[in-house]
């Protein structure tokens, strides 16, 4: 069952640029791990928050991925520019309008 | 600039299932109107609340989507259900690890 994760990560003031930079940089490992979409951005009524839109083949596939080392490095990349706001939810994905 | 919009709708006990089922409801207004992307979903430990998470060509196409009458009406249909709840965020897409 596809599997949604939806966060926003607040962000050191001024680095919200160098986040976006590390979780949109190009890899084949998140495609190769089940991740089906993955759209990173800002709202520039929010400056210190980045936000993220995964697509999963399954949430066991976005676990999973919690552990490749790619990942593992870029979270220990962003980590110090992060503020420690956290949210967002989780959800199965039921369906959609564009689609039988 | 594609833009997205993630929400989190609270419904009335029991009638979560309707709520997705109007979400869902399949016809071609929404990708006319410039949507990308429109998934609904649940999460069973969250049971009245639905998720949705919208990519749209730009901020603007979402905004006039809101005045289709297949839209209206859909709202209108779903707001009894509603709790009145609501919760997610928008943001401008500036990338994805996914593609260059």
């Amino acid at each position: 069952m596809t599997f949604a994760n939806v966060g926003s990560l607040g962000v050191q003031p001024g680095r919200r640029d160098d986040v976006v930079a590390i979780l949109t940089r190009r890899g084949t490992d998140l495609a190769d791990a089940g991740c089906l979409l993955y759209e990173v951005g800002t709202n520039d009524d929010d400056p210190d928050t980045v936000f993220v839109i995964e697509l999963w083949e399954s949430a066991d596939a976005h676990r999973a991925s919690l552990q490749l080392p790619s990942v593992t490095a870029a979270i220990a990349e962003a980590m110090p520019m992060l503020s420690g706001a956290m949210g967002g939810f989780r959800f199965d994905v039921a369906g959609s309008p564009l689609r039988d």
